[in-house]
């Protein structure tokens, strides 16, 4: 069965993969082949779409425009040492979801 | 067992019952009842913040304000009545990690 | 004698006589009939491009981003009806400098 | 008479002086204080506010907006050691508009 713990730590090896791959064997190669800059370029223009899809009240491209936004900042993070899971493991501290998740366990045994 | 999945399910559902609680309840609360805007002026600091962590080459705190860019985002998501889920579903479609699951799946059989 | 004031009034007269003209006459003839989408993108990368340049410590290329992101309001200013010269009449009232003008233009008397 | 130049300049002039006074004395020492990335901040966040007023097409606020994030990256600048000056030179460099000013200036002789 899918779920999205599958999407994103797929997504994260397919991105770390293709990051010293050839330039022009894929999107990623060629952005991470530029550098920081040009991914940090990309993590502001797709923020920056974000706002604005939001503000056209279009759901649709706004999922679009996130969806954007979340693969660059995956790139980056692959860039820089680092992964989805960590940001994940991030969101779990800082929530408390850690807390549901082991009181939804111990409801399940 | 705890995957990202249901962390980031259990995040979106916790913001969703947050939404339309009492401004003073809590944190989400407090930034949905000041309205869209408010909303997306965080989403544009902390993707300038997510920046900055990288010209630090800072790596944790990178990691730090993208949960803080993610978060952001699946308030504004819930805020207009969609989810992280539906940028997952996104995420799959696009990087075909779909096919990739299920070639997984079917190697597993 | 040449002044910033000749330069931004100069400035924002070629960017208004551009604004409408063949699409392939000038880079402000292209970029506004995209539209405003696309001058707002442009707006929120030089941003990006600024905040990199400051964290870079790189003054030269400070300068240019900056110029670059003025630039890109200039022709957001003119597509939207308005004008840099309304931004330094804002500046002008809210700093007080108008103020100081005149009390300089006492002094000169 | 007052033009754009004086504004500019003496918004420059102002915002040097404060740059180094007391943390409390004014909002440009204060901020200042706080040091380059709190300075970055708010160039982000005033870029993001600016996209947001042009998509409300709210000319007034796209104005305000605009004056905000020019004044904060007058401040930056200064932080940095230049100066908007710099900027409208960079602005003259490029757009031509030094060439058309020297025309001009013959005509008018």
């Amino acid at each position: 069965m899918t779920d999205s713990s599958d999407i994103l730590q797929q997504l994260q090896q397919t991105v770390m993969d293709r990051l010293n791959a050839e330039p022009d064997s894929s999107y990623v190669a060629s952005l991470a082949h530029k550098g920081l800059d040009a991914i940090l370029k990309k993590v502001g223009e797709e923020a920056t779409e974000t706002v604005m899809a939001a503000k056209d009240g279009d759901v649709d491209k706004l999922v679009y425009e996130v969806a954007d936004l979340w693969f660059h900042t995956i790139v980056l993070l692959a860039q820089q040492g680092s992964s989805a899971q960590a940001v994940i493991s991030e969101l779990e501290r800082r929530t408390g979801v850690s807390g549901l998740t082991e009181k939804a366990a111990r409801t399940n045994t």
